[in-house]
């Protein structure tokens, strides 16, 4: 069996290691970027590294882009407190970073270019992130289509796909995905102030979506509170 | 008169001096982003500061993102020359950056939506860049669509409009406006190896279609070649 290259997006959180779980059991050759984006939560970048290793991908890169200098989240922005409070329905919480899944998609689609490789996956998810803009499904379709009128590939006959496999899965089907593809969740960090160590905060929206997704999921919950 | 805010990509060159002057006089304030993406001719960062601050614009950032992470382009790959020959007709140069125009439109559409602009001015052109497939009408549209379905801004009903005024115009024509609208071109470094010091080589496919179109518009060159 000839491997086909894939570019996995790679946070270290829970949604993208399973995403590179179910692009390596697809046979895809998984090429991880990672974004350090002056994010809080470093412990994140670690964790990309050491899930990449656990789930074999071919390699990981981590591409430095500094965001907080457009400032407006409070995962950029210091000045900005990360709430500790469910943010109300309907509203887009503050830890919304401005326009980054497309800047994320982009870059992979620049490596892609530079691969040869036709296949992006990332771990967009509508159900749980209704408050992101970037994360539903007509927003990866026109990513798409996008992309097919930006590059060489495209040009020469070569289109691109992106890949969303989480899309529509709530948290709990994507812990349960995860489980049975092998994917060690102690590994990943989710929260959005995780110390040094990736100890979570549990207290954040990203802690309590993580811990509320294994409890729906019936699964126990590894991750490490402080 | 209340002025909107635009982000205005600006590399330095002839081109995006002439969008950037366009956009002045449709009244926007602007605000110049430039990307320090690892490219060989580091001089068109400090033209493009030169250019802000002459054409004033409201202000100028710059943001580094190392794309030779990637390789693949003569512009951020030190192993790959930069040649001095026209490419064939129909063939994509070397010095194609792998999805530049997205990556800069992702990072353009990050900023705006911080600062609630609605606005983006990109210099890109399609007659004499006929083989960058992102530098086509198509494209811009595209990418378009997709931003107005990736930001809160859209979600809430402020449509993001990425405006290309060069897109169909001859490097003549460019150059023809920019003079009308008082742009100093000699502020400007097109070239794909300029020195330290902004002289040009005279010889890359930048430096012939930049000489080309000052001797078609019939406008004197300002540049300094070494």
């Amino acid at each position: 069996m000839t491997h086909r290259d894939a570019i996995v997006l790679l946070s270290g959180g829970l949604d993208s290691a399973t995403t590179l779980a179910i692009a390596s059991a697809e046979g895809f050759r998984c090429h991880c970027l990672s974004l350090d984006y002056g994010q809080r939560h470093r412990a994140e970048l670690d964790a990309a590294a050491r899930v990449a290793r656990a789930l074999g991908a071919a390699e990981q890169r981590v591409v430095t882009l500094d965001l907080s200098v457009f400032g407006g989240s409070a995962l950029t922005d210091t000045r900005l407190a990360v709430p500790t409070q469910a943010s109300p329905p309907g509203e887009i919480p503050i830890t919304y970073v401005p326009a980054r899944n497309t800047i994320m998609l982009a870059l992979a689609l620049a490596w892609a270019e530079v691969l040869g490789a036709q296949d992006i996956f990332i771990g967009a998810n509508a159900v749980d992130y209704s408050g992101y803009p970037d994360c539903r499904p007509e927003y990866i379709a026109a990513f798409e289509r996008m992309a097919n009128l930006a590059t060489r590939a495209a040009v020469e006959g070569h289109p691109t796909r992106i890949h969303a496999p989480l899309i529509a899965l709530t948290k709990a089907d994507i812990i349960r995905r995860g489980v049975s593809l092998g994917v060690d969740f102690s590994l990943t960090v989710s929260c959005y102030q995780a110390d040094d160590e990736g100890r979570a905060c549990g207290l954040c929206d990203a802690c309590r979506l993580r811990r509320k997704g294994f409890q729906d999921a019936g699964v126990a919950d590894p991750t490490r509170y402080r």
